[in-house]
């Protein structure tokens, strides 16, 4: 499939703009050869108009019919076949291994959603029947179920160019809850995005889904994002990126005159406690925490940022240890020059701080964006106190904070920020000795692990990828898994409806078959 | 029990500043005798820093033990007996029987969280089990559940001085969420306020709850609820009252350096279209609306405020038959002074509008803060162009749009904002004529009726009381009812987390008996 650059509204393709954006490849360091044509304000307001459309018939079709469209994005994923996969790595410098396995990954998680609709009990269905012998006043007939919100804008992540992109999660996610997307395709990686796009577009057309159900933009700084974050037909948005960028968006999402959610995942150092019984009997303790740290080149939100340890000659054996597995590590080229200059930045400030112990770091060859694994160390008096080491280094870096006893390692957990994740590595028995720190750690954590580590997210009913502020923008939601659907929908209830009117889930005799919770009961009756 | 003025912090009684405010009774227009202190600065710090610490131990607490607190809660407001009623009628003008039946559902409300907490299956325990033979990557034992989030702002409603003020539906339902609460006394009822707040202390005691886990504070204009608002340990914000009040908090809340979630509840005018069947044949319909928008003195954030009808002859009976019952209709005491001067100053600015027509509209008697109930009428294209007169006139006030067809009917929902609710009266078969105004009307409430006024809330699983913006902050939420609980809540997944350290919702065996999501199922098992 040929690349045109165009934007995709709907059924349509468009290129009205004449100005255009390239992308680079940050291996070879070139430009690559397609022009991309930046989308005007009005393809930006078509595609909003479009999807404002789209809405009322796409949010009302039964949960089987709107499986369809996912499953079939799904199918035409697959038939790009390598021209996504030999795209995706030229824009990205990741390997093929990673993009087969990041492709089963997003076809897995569209067709997890079209399953979810097919079953159909995601919608909560909730019926309270009427009561009319009730003294002093009747009830009436009360039922409650999930519906739709409205169009979502989508702001893919770098870091995941299929899985976190425009077929991504958050994507899939809002087409499931019955939410047209609109996509603003990623700078890094536009070609891998108009491949895809044109996928969804084809998957569109093929299961006959409205005309605007879709849209996919390509933009030229922060104007087509703040466009479409300020427009009113638009009703939540979801992003995957900066903390500065996350923030933005928030900040401008609720000074519209209708405030609107903005599902923001920023970042986080998944500190991992190494309890000493771990440190002191795990012989394998220094390469899981490389593998970990170095794993899409430490380019991943759950990359274990933090290693919180007791001193002792224990630790100091697991440090050389890391030593030696940092300093044999390759190095690898990172997704793109923003993110390269950030990585080399922040831990050139790191470095900088009198209390920072380099354990192994290797001088930057500024000819190549490639990102080389480092570790670095710090006594938790020095961590505690400032702030500037509690920043996420995105990258394969990594810091062990140094405590002096299970009382410190509380201390240093009651200082850190909200997380993604938190990690336990030890042994059962630990839990008593060191409760203060992991109780401490389950407040501020999304998601926390025993004996495992955080990166390699599992796409499932009980996964929560967030975490309290600043981790993301709110913590009462997911964005991966099955409950990310809960992100675009509102409970609605319907009293005293005809039954004939009502919809399927709610009606009686259940003819979706679907749980219902009914008398303090989940039921299929 | 006397009233002494003091603010309740945690397991104190504190009056450590010498500024004291006043309550009006609004009947008599006299100042009550009682002094309330204004909390000071150090002890608003002291109740927000003993919420954070209860927090620690509240949130842990097992459904059951944590069951007793809202319970106790409600023994002990029905000890206050006729003390409490007569001091709610004299704050408010409200007659007995109104705080009985409120009451009533204050007590109920409570024991129905409670009731919850016991049941249990409300924390959504989902499991998915370890598959340790897939490949190419085993999954790990992934298991989520919901969890309190930390303390919670409660700004009561002037409207329920019981149910949705100090011990009310968002105190209950935060209290249940494992949240310690603050509530910044409503300063039209700050007697009825003290009341309760000792009956909360003195259960909190008799359950043996962490000191701090309620706390009571009287304030004297915003900056008592501005500081709470901006407290960093402050993790949400519950209000209900006007647009102006609620937007502010959530503009203060989203500019914090973690922005937190704040449910407003903000008004709506709940428009009821009234279908030709319906004005032709059922000829109760004008004492229906009047018994609606009368009660509570029309100061019901479900008061129908708005009946949208077709140009007939039917219609012209109809608007004859409201002149003469609102016209028979007694006036009650308004709430307050604010109220009643912003209903006056509401209603006089609405029919100053040329196109509006008055049907029903008693001059005002300047003596008492009592509320005339009115209606008017106005032609849906006037009041399409025109966006004041969407708003609300909080009081008994409504007012008749008439449309000249089906598709003017539908162009004035459209026009409409965001609501609480929306209510169709008429017959089955309109469904097919009006289907793209119910269509329309569905997409902008939160609850939707059929042949029922929206006023009289039920407190129930099935309720969604909340809507689009502008009636809420966030229609993803509801304030009544047991969804309520989920405001105060975030998944949290444990990974391989040891079955002896996991809590029970989630262990093995399920111990606790509840309902749980495994394999695409709700189980017991």
């Amino acid at each position: 499939m040929n690349i045109t650059g165009e934007n995709i509204i709907g059924a349509e393709k468009s290129s009205g703009n004449q100005e255009t954006v390239t992308v680079m490849d940050p291996k070879s360091q070139q430009m690559l050869p397609e022009q991309f044509h930046v989308a005007s304000s009005d393809e930006i307001e078509l595609a909003v108009q479009k999807a404002q459309r789209a809405f009322a018939e796409f949010s009302r079709l039964s949960g089987s019919r709107r499986a369809e469209f996912p499953r079939a994005i799904a199918e035409e994923i697959l038939r790009l076949d390598v021209a996504l996969i030999e795209r995706a790595m030229k824009e990205s410098g990741l390997p093929e291994a990673r993009f087969k396995g990041e492709r089963g990954r997003t076809v897995g998680q569209l067709r997890m959603f079209a399953d979810l609709l097919e079953e159909g009990s995601w919608v909560e269905a909730t019926i309270d029947c009427a009561l009319l012998e009730r003294t002093p006043i009747p009830r009436a007939d009360i039922r409650k179920m999930l519906v739709s919100t409205g169009p979502v804008v989508v702001f893919p992540a770098s870091n995941f160019p299929l899985a976190f992109s425009t077929a991504g999660g958050d994507t899939a996610s809002a087409l499931a809850a019955g939410c047209p997307v609109i996509v603003k395709a990623h700078e890094s990686h536009l070609g891998t995005n108009e491949l895809v796009s044109k996928a969804i577009q084809t998957a569109a057309e093929k299961t006959k889904m409205p005309d605007g159900v879709f849209s996919s933009l390509t933009g030229n700084g922060y104007e087509l994002g703040s466009m479409l974050v300020k427009h009113p037909l638009i009703k939540s948005v979801a992003f995957t990126g900066s903390h500065r960028g996350g923030l933005a968006l928030h900040k401008l999402a609720q000074e519209r005159d209708e405030p609107i959610p903005v599902f923001a995942e920023m970042g986080s150092i998944n500190p991992v406690l190494l309890l000493p019984s771990a440190v002191e009997t795990n012989h394998k303790l220094a390469q899981i925490i490389l593998g970990s740290v170095t794993m899409g080149v430490g380019q991943f939100c759950t990359n274990p940022g933090l290693l919180v340890a007791i001193k002792s000659p224990a630790l100091g054996h697991l440090k050389e240890a890391l030593q030696e597995e940092f300093a044999k590590a390759g190095s690898f080229t990172m997704l793109n020059e923003g993110i390269h200059k950030n990585y080399e930045s922040l831990k050139k400030e790191t470095l900088a701080h009198n209390s920072i112990r380099p354990e192994a770091v290797v001088e930057h060859d500024d000819t190549e964006w490639s990102g080389k694994p480092a570790v670095v160390s710090v006594d938790a008096g020095d961590f505690i106190g400032n702030a500037d080491l509690h920043r996420e280094v995105f990258g394969p870096f990594t810091m062990v904070v140094e405590c002096a006893d299970a009382h410190e390692l509380a201390s240093v957990v009651c200082s850190l920020e909200g997380q993604l994740t938190g990690t336990v590595y030890g042994e059962e028995m630990d839990f008593n000795e060191y409760s203060a720190a992991i109780n401490e750690l389950e407040h501020k954590v999304g998601r926390i692990m025993f004996n495992q580590m955080p990166t390699g997210v599992e796409v499932c009913a009980a996964m929560q990828h967030g975490g309290p502020y600043p981790a993301t923008t709110d913590s009462r939601f997911t964005s991966v898994g099955t409950g990310a659907i809960r992100r675009f929908v509102r409970p609605q209830t319907f009293q005293n409806w005809p039954q004939s009117r009502l919809p399927k889930a709610l009606q009686d005799g259940n003819p979706l078959q679907i749980w219902r919770w009914i008398d303090s009961n989940w039921t299929k009756r």
